[in-house]
């Protein structure tokens, strides 16, 4: 049994858990930059309830929110130029994955001189300290180690890539958990990040690097997903509201563990081959894995055959059912799927898959052009 | 859901995983000293390895191996002391949970003032980088934030008594778990260290700080102890080492996953009632807590009966059986039992129970006498 496990984040989880526990904020610095979106934060109470705890604790902050969907380098640097010319000594990032991942890596940019071209895979020693506010429950970055951004500078033929920031000090010191904040999500928003955390948990069981306590951790995470999934098939499109508090708060803590999860094993190959929709086509990130999920169970089931190192039948276990019925409620969720044009399937098909060798069986190129051409086709 | 959860311990698990990561080793300090106990870390070989490692990396040592059982404060200041004066710059704790709960007291001892008075309750804000490497299965201490210890001074009629420092400081900043060094433990500590792993998730469930997180890792331990429960009870006691050794690991691992667990959660009743038998008797710790389980259960069952708080069936799931089998097979594990005297008996019944009010029913004093009373009556 080999294990290498830290996650180092304080989980403070309740209602209004950001300003009762506003204390452990004041222990980060005088000055904050909130990093944040245009909208959603303001919107479901988070950026208020920040800047509320703030001003109790006689802090300081300023804002930054022009966080896109999918951050890309560009916006990560201006965020760290500002953190750095307004003297800011500790940041907050508040909303979904993308605020988080940019709030990450303007901690580092705002301390560290590092050139866009060397961005992803720089080494640096230091980082503001950082408190993330998420505001979905899909991502899990406020318990992991990597700020997944958009780089627009770094390949030959300046095609956009989302590639990752990695290390220990992007874990924040404090992440908040208020599921009040995830109440007002309408159905796509809360299915797709619901997806999303769900793929890290079942990516994070077909990882190389799985161990047994990410395994553990992995079921916990699938266990508490499923047992929302009958809330999710039947979610109140009209009025988000009605989906149980009691659910949002299972699948916000849920989304955490799949952070946890993956904060040790890394993710398999479906969340390479989804960054490709969610380029191409602005596919949200949760849905754009989930696409793929079908098509790449069924081909790890048979690549496994024959082999000592079988994870279906464990998957399943968690799911709580056989991956066919499972398969049908997902999609459910998805349903319209998208299509991709036979130009993008055999263009997306050449292309090498960073996740592919840290998939417990490694997939050759045809099997990658097969799962695109049975997800998208 | 409510939650403050922390454990940034980063743990490493793997057959030789000390000297094979001891790099973690070399950025703790130039100077360790290294506690533990007389003789179990080096006929175990982790004393050893630790040393080599250390060696290997450039690393001065000291030693302080004069940690008892039950660690009394006397023996913690006599650590920290040399740790000053020695001028040492980390700590390595080396054994079972008295070495572990003692190294993290000399982490304080070595660079605060505090005056064996003040030691439980007291305030620091700083303390020597720590490392852990437990050789037994069973206390979790390198995963806690708490360093329990004999007080010889504290209480009025100079009774020792267990006693407990609590700091996030006193996480160590790694936990290097090989089963290897538990290989050659026999029936009676590898049962007696089970039996206190297992009491930290039982009992963490029955907390009133129980949260969602804190069960779901409990039931995950409660899991792996209990599938190591036939193998517990035909332990081969002339030759240990026939006791499997994926066996060990998974007891290792649960021991550490149990002590995430009460560093969230704290101990409940059985914990607080175990410490007599062991402060007067020298019953092995985790002996002295599992003596109390079928009472203790029994009881919360029938008082648990008609409030909306009832957490037995929860723990059943866990247990994967009805108490009474699991009451049963404990009995095995134990038999045969200490009796007390009606003298002792009625004498602790009498005493404050500190944990009671953790306790999620609060046990009077006559639940205690009549604990006492059904456990070593």
């Amino acid at each position: 049994m080999k294990l290498n496990y830290l996650m180092p984040v304080r989980i403070l989880m309740g209602e209004n858990c950001l300003f009762a526990e506003r204390q452990l904020l004041a222990q980060l610095g005088k000055k904050a930059l909130i990093v944040t979106g245009s909208n959603s934060a303001r919107i479901c109470g988070a950026y208020n309830d920040a800047v509320k705890a703030l001003e109790a604790n006689g802090q300081l902050h300023v804002l930054y929110d022009k966080v896109m969907a999918n951050p890309t380098d560009i916006c990560v640097y201006e965020a760290g130029i500002k953190a750095k010319t307004e003297g800011c000594d500790f940041i907050l990032g508040c909303g979904g994955g993308s605020p988080m991942d940019a709030a990450k890596a303007a901690a580092v940019l705002a301390v560290n001189d590092i050139s866009k071209e060397e961005l992803f895979g720089a080494a640096f020693d230091r980082a503001l300290p950082l408190a993330l506010i998420p505001t979905t429950a899909g991502t899990g970055s406020e318990t992991t180690p990597y700020s997944i951004l958009t780089d627009t500078t770094g390949s030959a033929d300046k095609t956009p890539m989302k590639r990752s920031v990695n290390s220990p000090l992007l874990f924040p010191r404090f992440a908040f958990l208020d599921a009040g904040y995830t109440k007002r999500l309408n159905r796509n928003t809360t299915i797709n990040t619901a997806i999303d955390a769900l793929t890290h948990a079942v990516e994070g069981m077909l990882c190389l690097r799985a161990n047994y306590l990410s395994d553990m951790l992995a079921k916990d995470a699938i266990t508490m997903i499923m047992d929302c999934m009958e809330d999710l098939l039947a979610f109140p499109a009209e009025n988000p509201t009605a989906f149980p508090v009691k659910k949002r708060e299972k699948l916000l803590l849920a989304s955490s563990i799949a952070g946890m999860v993956i904060a040790q094993t890394g993710t398999a190959l479906p969340h390479s081959m989804g960054y490709l929709p969610t380029i191409n086509w602005g596919t949200d990130h949760g849905r754009a894995n989930g696409l793929f999920m079908k098509s790449f169970l069924s081909w790890c089931r048979e690549k496994e055959q024959g082999s000592t190192d079988r994870r279906i039948p464990a998957l399943a276990a968690a799911l709580g059912m056989e991956p066919e019925r499972f398969f049908d409620m997902l999609e459910l969720l998805l349903e319209p799927r998208e299509k991709a044009a036979e130009t993008e399937l055999q263009a997306w098909s050449k292309l090498p898959m960073k996740n592919a060798a840290n998939t417990y069986i490694k997939p050759e190129q045809e099997d990658i052009a097969r799962i695109f051409r049975e997800s998208l086709g």
